[in-house]
This record gives C-alpha cells, sequence and structure tokens, in this order.
C-alpha cells in the first residue's frame, strides 16, 4: 500500500519508513540512518542523531506510524509512545507531540499515519508563521547572534530563530550572523554554519565565550534564540549557555528573542523553576563526543575530572525582550504582565 | 662549567638547558622538550607549548641565558631577543623580561643566565606575594569560578589567580573551583584541571557557557582570573572569554578579580583600547588543534566557516571588584581614581 510521503532538511517519510539525516555525522558527512524503530528512534534521540525541539516531536510521531504500519496494536504503540515520551525529559515538543498521537493509536495505520502526518505539516506551518513574525522585528544591516541549532535542522520546517533570519535575509535584508559555537555539543559549530552555509547567509563562527566582545564592540543588533520549554511567565528553557547570553545582551542593551512554536509553552509550568533540565554524560565536556564517523570521540580534560553538564538553562523572562510565537509577539511587558495565556493558538 | 640549576613546575634550567613541559601534550603525557634555542622556544610560544603571562618572560630569559652560554654575542642576542620579544604580541611580562636583559646581553654568559635566573626567582617570589595578599580576601567555604590556567603552569612560582586559590587551600579555608574550559584552547579543561587534581583541590569543570548558571545558583563568591596586561585605569586585557565572566559575575554580584604581577602593568597604556589583541588561526575555532601527540587536530565545523578568533579580551576597570598584585589590592574604586600607580613595585 503506497502511503503519502514528507520530506525535510533531516527527516525522509515514505512508505511508512521513516530516515533521519544523522545530525552527528554533519557536517562533513550526509548520512541517513533508519528511524522506523522505536527502540532505534530513542538511540537516536539520546544521541542527539534527531535533535531540535519541534523535530523531536513530528520524529516521534512519524516514529509511531512507522509502528503501527509494521503491525503494532494499540498496547504496544501506547508502550513504544511512553517510551519515546521519556527519552528527553525538558523539550515539551516531544512531550505534546506524544499526547496528541494517544487518542489516534487506537485507530488504524492510517489513522495513525494522517495525524503525525499533520504534526509534520503544522510544524512546517508554524515555522512559516514564526518566520513571518520575527523577520517584521528585523532592519537591514543587523548583525544577529543564534546559540545552538534552530533552523531546517531542529524544525520539519525553516526553523524557529533561524528560520526568522532566513525569512529576514530572504526579503533582502542584509544581514550577518554571528554562530555561538555552543559546547557542549557543538550544535551551532557544525550545524548552523552547515546550514547557513548552504542558504548562503554571511555568518561567522565564535567561540561562546567570544559572545561578549562582539556585542561590545557594536557588532550584534539582535539576540534570536530557540527555546525547549517556556513557562507561564516567559521564564524559557534553552540550550545550556542561553542564559549567559541573555545577561550579556541585556548588559549591552541587545535586544533578545527567543522564537518557538505555541506548542513549546507550558502554561503549567508557572516558573522556570518548574521544568526540568537533563543533565548529560561528563565525557561531552571532558572533549567531544558523538561523532560515530570521522573525529570519534576525543578527550582533552584529565579522564577522571569531574563535570557539570546540565544539558539547559532557564533564562528568566525579565530578559527578554519579545518572544516570537507562531501566534504572534509578545512583548517582555505583556510576559511580566501575565499575558503569555492571551496568545495561545486557537 | 657547572652553573646553576632551577626547576618549577613547567620548567628546567641546569647545566645552561632549558627544558619545557610541553603543555599541549598536558595532561596525558608529561613531555619534556628542549627550550635552549631561541628560534625553537618562538616555535613553542607560537604553539603554547609554553604558556602563561609571567612564565613567557621567565623562559625568554631563560633562552638567552642559553644562547650566550653557546658562545653567542651581543649582536646575535640582541636578534634573538628582538625575535622573542615580538612571538606573541598581547603580554607584557615578555615584553618586559626582554627589556630587563638588553642590558647584560654585553656581559658575560654567567652574568646573562644572573639575570635569567633573577627573573626566574623573582617571578615566584612574586607569585608568593599574590597569593599572600589574594588568599586574605577569601571566606572558607566559598566556590570560586577561574578561567584559563594561572597556575604552576603559567609561572615560575605557584601562579597567579591559581596560585591565590592555593594558598587560601593549603591555609585551611574549604573550597570548591568552577573551572571554565575556556575555549578555544582549553587551557583550564586541559591543564587546570590537571593542576588542581595533583594539587587535590576540589573543582569541577564546565564549559564557558555554563558560568552563568553555577553563578544564578549561588555556587560561585568569587571570581579570579589571570591578566596579561593592566592599562593605567584599571582595563585590563586577558584570555578571550574574560569580560564576558565579568559581565556575569557583575550581573549576578560576585566580586570579580585580577591577579598579576606589577610587571603585567603598562602604565603607558591609558586604558584598554591601547592594548594590542593577538588573532589566532581559525582552525583553532573550527576544532580543536595543537595536540602534537594524542588527539591531534579535530575539526568538527565545515573546513571553509569564516571564524571569529581573537586570543584575548580587554575587560574594563569598572568591572573589577579588586586587583590582586605582588605589592597589594587595589580597589575598583581605586583604580577608577586613577591611583594604581601608587602601587608601582619600590
Amino acid at each position: 500500500m503506497p502511503t503519502a510521503a514528507r520530506t525535510s532538511l533531516s527527516l525522509r517519510y515514505a512508505d511508512a519508513r521513516l530516515a533521519i539525516l544523522d545530525q552527528q555525522a554533519l557536517p562533513d558527512a550526509e548520512r541517513w540512518l533508519d528511524g522506523s524503530d522505536p527502540d532505534e528512534m530513542i538511540g537516536h534521540l539520546h544521541a542527539l542523531r534527531v535533535r531540535g525541539a519541534p523535530l523531536l516531536g513530528v520524529a516521534a510521531a512519524l516514529c509511531l506510524a512507522c509502528l503501527a504500519h509494521d503491525g503494532a496494536g494499540a498496547p504496544a504503540l501506547h508502550a513504544a509512545a511512553d517510551r519515546l515520551r521519556a527519552a528527553r525529559p525538558t523539550a515539551v515538543n516531544l512531550l505534546w507531540a506524544i499526547d496528541r498521537m494517544r487518542p489516534t493509536l487506537a485507530g488504524s495505520p492510517a489513522q495513525i499515519e494522517a495525524e503525525a502526518l499533520a504534526i509534520f505539516d503544522e510544524d512546517a506551518a508554524l515555522c512559516d508563521a514564526m518566520a513571518a513574525h520575527g523577520a517584521a522585528l528585523i532592519a537591514d544591516g543587523e548583525g544577529i547572534l543564534t546559540h545552538c541549532n534552530t533552523g531546517g535542522l531542529a524544525t520539519a520546517g525553516v526553523g524557529t530563530a533561524l528560520g526568522v533570519i532566513r525569512r529576514a535575509w530572504e526579503s533582502g535584508k542584509k544581514l550577518h550572523v554571528w554562530v555561538d559555537e555552543t559546547r557542549p555539543l557543538l550544535q551551532g559549530g557544525r550545524l548552523t554554519t552547515w546550514e547557513l552555509g548552504r542558504l548562503g547567509i554571511p555568518h561567522t563562527l565564535l567561540t561562546d565565550s567570544m559572545a561578549a566582545v562582539v556585542m561590545r564592540d557594536g557588532r550584534v543588533q539582535r539576540v534570536l534564540v530557540g527555546a525547549d520549554r517556556v513557562a507561564a511567565n516567559g521564564d524559557f528553557a534553552n540550550k545550556i549557555g542561553t542564559y549567559g547570553v541573555a545577561v550579556l545582551a541585556a548588559h549591552h542593551a541587545v535586544p533578545f528573542h527567543p522564537v518557538a512554536p505555541w506548542s513549546t509553552v507550558d502554561l503549567a509550568c508557572a516558573d522556570g523553576a518548574g521544568i526540568p533540565i537533563e543533565q548529560r554524560a561528563p565525557a561531552e565536556v571532558r572533549g567531544v563526543t558523538g561523532r560515530a564517523d570521522g573525529v570519534g570521540a576525543v578527550r582533552w580534560a584529565p579522564a577522571e575530572t569531574p563535570v557539570f553538564n546540565p544539558a539547559f538553562d532557564v533564562t528568566p523572562g525579565t530578559l527578554v525582550t519579545s518572544l516570537v510565537l507562531d501566534t504572534g509577539v509578545v512583548t517582555g511587558a505583556d510576559l511580566a504582565a501575565g499575558k503569555l495565556a492571551e496568545h495561545a493558538r486557537r
């Protein structure tokens, strides 16, 4: 039975099989791996071969569609959903997508697939909506600093923060993007540089420790980042290092904007203290890990050095100039006034 | 003719030969290389096999003593001094040590050696003086964040910022050290961890992007860093990333102290704008470089990605709580009032 197909920069779904672009092999190798089996997918999620808050949800939903086409019944589908849901604790999009799939899991494979494809299509559409709202904030000639990777590799569409940048660039605005390398996992150095190079958008890679200087030198007019979970008061979790960038932006009076779809908002979290933060393996900080080909794992610190390695940090809403959602732009003042809920998707 | 000998953590001078501990091979290998030839030494300086602002001057002076014992006359010694002086432009200690050696270069090898040994001995004594002044600032139980490496590997003695920490620890104060890995060259991850491990001082390695979070979580009561050049108004150059740490410390009301010998002060520089900043190779940011054994050079970013790579940044004196010198402690208020010169070594 032929089924529908979808393709994004890092997902290919066709004939009830899901292929994922191995984001640990980038930028040197474009290697596609099978993502049709939930337990293999969980391995991909843990190893960040699939990553990016919105993409986690899309990939997990498509994986459940594959499992349904493979003949799994509702109990097996729910069990797989449970395991997928637990793979990454911070990004609310994964939880949201799994929970959205639940009611369909008793249905036919075609029904389950239809819901997963709807999640895919909606994610791409949400990216377009965020890009339109965010690009309107950007003036011609701006230097924009970004952290981590928030583009076509992180979503099923043009991305969140990087989608905004892309849309502004494609509308004819001259921009220069300052790319934090984003230790420890180097999503900026490996992935954002790769995406910007493909798009032809001028950019410069810097270590995270250099962001302060480019701000002081007047080279950065705006900071755009993604978000993994936004609490009701505007506090938000994002890739480790985001909070530091927010403090630096405030010190240098540089506008600072998280960009995320409404599905990233978790109104059940009153504030950032309620967001669980995933701790990751010490080896990631003692060196670089996770390149399955090419580099391999490299350690430069002493083998037993104690390590701090939270995957995310929480930036207070008070440091947010405005939050760019698919539903519109929420000012920092509105966040402080508790008006985030008014921007809910209808 | 037997000559005097000196040994520090990373220099061994005996029989008119200088050996240097290859700081690019640490922490996995303790490999000693010859540093007796000026042109080889310049290679060591460029490759950061010898590094640390005070140590640069000590090593260059001892190298000239070796050259004198090898029979070089004053013209050859001055020419070597010129080349050594130009090897690293930011650290004033190198310039200071070479200039101090100049008047002796017309003398006998023994006279030249005596001056180099005096520089070595004085550097160790200056470390002790800084350590005493700085340790008095530290309270029992503090968490201290540091950046780069400023210990026995960076000086001929106990170090600058790390010497302060060591002295406080050895005096019985319980401390915990938060070690910025210090991208791109990872002096924190490779060297400070190694030194602290040898000393048995409790510590945790973190990426530079995590410093903000440990400050906000109340785990850091003080920041201690080194300095490569201090201008008359208290602005100072130090390892790239220091300025960002200073901004984060100010935001979190954490006291922030550069620690340096008086020879690091350059009163001829009115402010930080007068300090030349060395730009280094893009490969350092596209991956990790410089491990001659073990890791080798590893690239993770696209091969042609444009890169920003200043070796240092300048922190304004206005962010300095106090400056710890061998001659005493200069408060931020005194720096702002132009009183740094009053702390000159007499």
